[in-house]
């Protein structure tokens, strides 16, 4: 993900904003291996435009994915591997998550002088 | 903030997802102090139903605010002293920033046993 910015297409897409508090689960407990996994997956993904993710020293973390359509969406969802991850996520790595869907309908930025939009 | 989740409604409602690379800018540029204040600021604002926001010690974050419909986005967007912070925001803090206005169309989570919805 380079300098952590998605670079998007002009909207409307779809926003996918996964917030979650990770349990303390050791440097050992398989998160950050399949986190990597998933990344490369979701990118081999028909209608996958981009994401960007963060998480703070306290344990909270955002992500944001974006698609192109609701199928897009759907389509991962039902990827077996994804949906293995997730029942990993919920039974051993988060306290506490939230999901929402969203409909992208504008977007701006400001990026440094020389770096392609 | 509580323990870093927003308590929301059913949707729909609005997110602005706010994506930023900060500037090396020191501890003392005021960027926190600002930053508390916009929070006490926005959580005035009718139509503000809560933020979630977490930055990395590589200095990228994203923070996500959350509103009832377009017209409170907009209010908040023409506050006087919320203007003054998104420039200093251009001019002092970041680096690079996009951002994002989405409907969300649907959401859940999962809480720990015993927290309130």
């Amino acid at each position: 993900m380079h300098d952590g910015f998605a670079k998007l297409p002009a909207p409307p897409y779809y926003a996918v904003i996964f917030s979650s508090k990770r349990r303390d689960g050791g440097a050992d407990d398989g998160y950050d291996a399949t986190s990597a996994r998933m990344l490369e997956l979701v990118r081999q993904q028909p209608g996958f435009l981009g994401a960007e993710s963060t998480r703070g020293a306290d344990g909270f973390g955002i992500t944001v994915a974006y698609f192109e359509d609701e199928a897009a969406i759907a389509a991962w969802r039902n990827h077996g591997e994804h949906a293995d991850a997730r029942a990993r996520g919920r039974n051993e790595w988060y306290e506490h998550f939230e999901l929402r869907i969203a409909r992208v309908e504008r977007a701006y930025g400001m990026r440094p002088a020389g770096t392609p939009a």
